[in-house]
């Protein structure tokens, strides 16, 4: 029987699980496949052998360069993370004639033009399921099952540990600080969480997502970016109060021909599908201009999830060599590479929206009309406002919501309110988006 | 540049809308195939030409088994529905080495056995993504995207018509039969709407998941059904003060080999995310051993979300070709044919479930005392009561949740109840599912 074989670098969770998968379901596997799926290397710097998962040390070896262009090997399964040694690793096994499967988003997001450029040369796939929503099958769906229609908007929750923090805080009334400690003992958020909780690993995603959904590539740098570290109880409630649910969302929207791509704490309508995905939950929300809407949900990392996505990668490998295809149709980017041009990208000063906004201002007469006649001399007039009497406390919370505007008038209306002291702190604004 | 010709059968809604999503999105399709999609022929009888949509006097034919057997057509796309002609058609394309994209069903539900075995014997491919779900792709992910792992359960709001009615039944306060009018008059429940509402439109829909989920063949008739048309206002009110949200679930569930394969109204938790998922969506819930919960959400029927299911399998099929990949690896089910035995299936009365009771008893004392003391003699005890005080009516509506019991020992409480009078009309039952 045919064997379709395996080089792993790196075995910690999801690789882990990935030895695990392949094991369990080795005879599901194989009837499926009429092939059989064979671990024939494993790359780890700190892998002990184990018997029990087949780990046995002649499996493994501290060379990754060796293992990745060695001749018996069909795919590499690349769970390193990193940019080095991991993309030289890549292009040596795409050029050694070894499809690719990887899970490293940060790694594609800023160099995925040279490796799927190089993936293309040498007629070989890359697999990438696995780097945007875990086991969320959301990349071979823009590739595959939305490959007929053309995309409008992509609205993902694409970081766990972001929506788990915010979900958490919801639930719970727990400060921010106190529900990522409390996420960093247990394991949901990194000891070094900033990655996750300034929105880069979901910029790092919605760039992939981009040119799955609109065709164009787009760099890290190229996606507005702010992390949840400012969000705050009060405005969550107040959130709550006006009908919303404060979520870290990664949009990309397709308008005359520009990109909007921005990643930010959002408030999404509470009844929207999107705001029930709770915990440590991926979800990705996409607009087609003939499918409509729909949605994608699922546990967006973990080793037994993630690893799900990484074998489909690998299963869908094997039934192209089985099948002797040449891969020549079968683009990782849905699109030939030479056709994937770089996004024109809005620029975020003239990208409209909805805003939340909380002023912290003396309570007396005249705060809420001086707030709203600097609004509106730069165009933001308001839809709603909600003022507490708080008596015993000097400063109280002006709490409104505008109409859409332009992000440019409103950033400089807040510093004209900020320069004339009107308000007492910094003002607060989270974008709305009402309309998805 | 090379061309991939199509055979359309039957240009109705869906039909009318591949043939605007292939022509709108002709020049995308084009770039990211490296080869053309063509029309090559439309057989209809009662269509008339269109020069916009491209359909000419001699695109159009009459003669539909002429067309699926014509040497220049590469794809027979078959939107007659129906069994007859439509079987004889996908069968006589396959022999003739034309690969298929349907979305018949009904007729995959039925007759599956015959067409995919055709399709194995010539080496050709079935699409049938447009079948269940409409525009959402729970067919290919199931077949790829969650192939390394072990599915538990399926749980699928698959029929828009239901969903919309008892939706709006909910939302609006009106009774099945005026909510089902109005639908009809719109045009979202057809004129005969027995196929929806009697739930075997859903049950067809579950077999082909069964298959691709847990690679065992289902027939129709082995699906215990249940349609909606007995779900009252008074009930979905009762659900509500309960925590409950009623749908129509098509559910199957693999245990210890067996499979539990039921269509019918299911009370679930409302703030459970299948519970959300409102009007004429469609979602699909799927837990696997790996991957934990996932879900699929989008529009289950309509002209061009289901064109774009359509089309998708229309773009995979080219892509093979285009590849110059034999189909031999590549399983419209999953597996190889041969590799699907008949399912093992739990008969109903094994099934263990919470249920939702309503009787309809006197309001004198002791009839509460009565039904519990006939359900507990078979081993049904209950979890909660709500007894209203009616005080003018002479019946008053005792609601009831069970604990989990066998459906046998329920149906044999409820007989019981009814022979010997206990309360004045036919017990209510509904079954719950509380821990998906």
């Amino acid at each position: 029987m045919q064997a379709v074989r395996i080089g792993l670098l790196g075995c910690g969770t999801v690789g882990g699980g990935v030895v695990k998968l392949l094991r369990r379901n080795a005879a599901m596997l194989t009837a499926k496949l009429g092939a059989r799926i064979e671990l024939a290397g494993v790359a780890d710097r700190s892998l002990k052998p184990d018997p029990e998962l087949g780990l046995t040390t002649e499996l493994i070896t501290r060379d990754a360069h060796a293992l990745v262009t060695r001749p018996d090997i069909d795919v590499v399964v690349e769970l390193f993370g990193g940019y080095e040694p991991a993309q030289s690793l890549i292009l040596a096994a795409l050029a050694a004639g070894k499809d690719v499967v990887t899970a490293n988003k940060a790694l594609l997001a800023a160099h995925g033009d040279r490796i799927f450029k190089a993936a293309e040369k040498h007629g070989r796939f890359i697999g990438f399921e696995a780097s945007v929503g875990g086991g969320v099958p959301i990349i071979r769906t823009l590739r595959e099952a939305l490959a007929g229609d053309r995309q409008r908007a992509v609205y993902g929750i694409v970081n766990g540990t972001c929506n788990y923090i915010l979900t958490t805080m919801a639930e719970r009334g727990a400060e921010f600080a106190d529900v990522l400690a409390e996420a960093q003992r247990s394991g949901l958020a990194e000891a070094d969480p900033s990655l996750d909780i300034d929105g880069h690993d979901a910029a790092h995603k919605l760039c992939l997502l981009v040119t799955l959904a609109f065709g164009v590539a787009l760099a890290p740098s190229q996606v507005h970016t702010e992390g949840i570290t400012r969000i705050t109880l009060a405005d969550i409630a107040y959130a709550r109060e006006l009908g919303f649910t404060v979520k870290l969302l990664a949009i990309a929207k397709r308008e005359d021909g520009a990109i909007e791509a921005r990643v930010h704490p959002t408030m999404l309508p509470s009844r929207h599908l999107l705001a029930s995905v709770g915990g440590a939950y991926n979800a990705i929300y996409i607009q087609g201009e003939a499918l409509g809407s729909t949605m994608y949900f699922g546990l967006g990392a973990g080793e037994l999830p993630t690893a799900t996505a990484v074998v489909a990668d690998i299963l869908e490998i094997a039934r192209m060599r089985v099948a002797g295809a040449n891969s020549a149709c079968d683009h990782p980017l849905g699109y030939p590479f030479a056709k994937i041009k770089p996004a024109k990208v809005k620029p975020m000063d003239r990208v409209r929206c909805e805003y939340y906004l909380r002023f912290m201002a003396e309570d007396k007469p005249g705060v809420l009309g001086r707030i709203a006649s600097v609004l509106g001399r730069h165009k933001v007039s308001m839809a709603s406002v909600m003022q507490q009497e708080r008596a015993p406390q000097v400063t109280v919370p002006v709490v409104m919501r505008t109409h859409e505007c332009q992000e440019r008038d409103l950033k400089l209306a807040l510093a004209e309110i900020r320069r004339r002291k009107i308000v007492r702190a910094e003002p607060i604004f989270i974008r709305i988006e009402e309309r998805l």
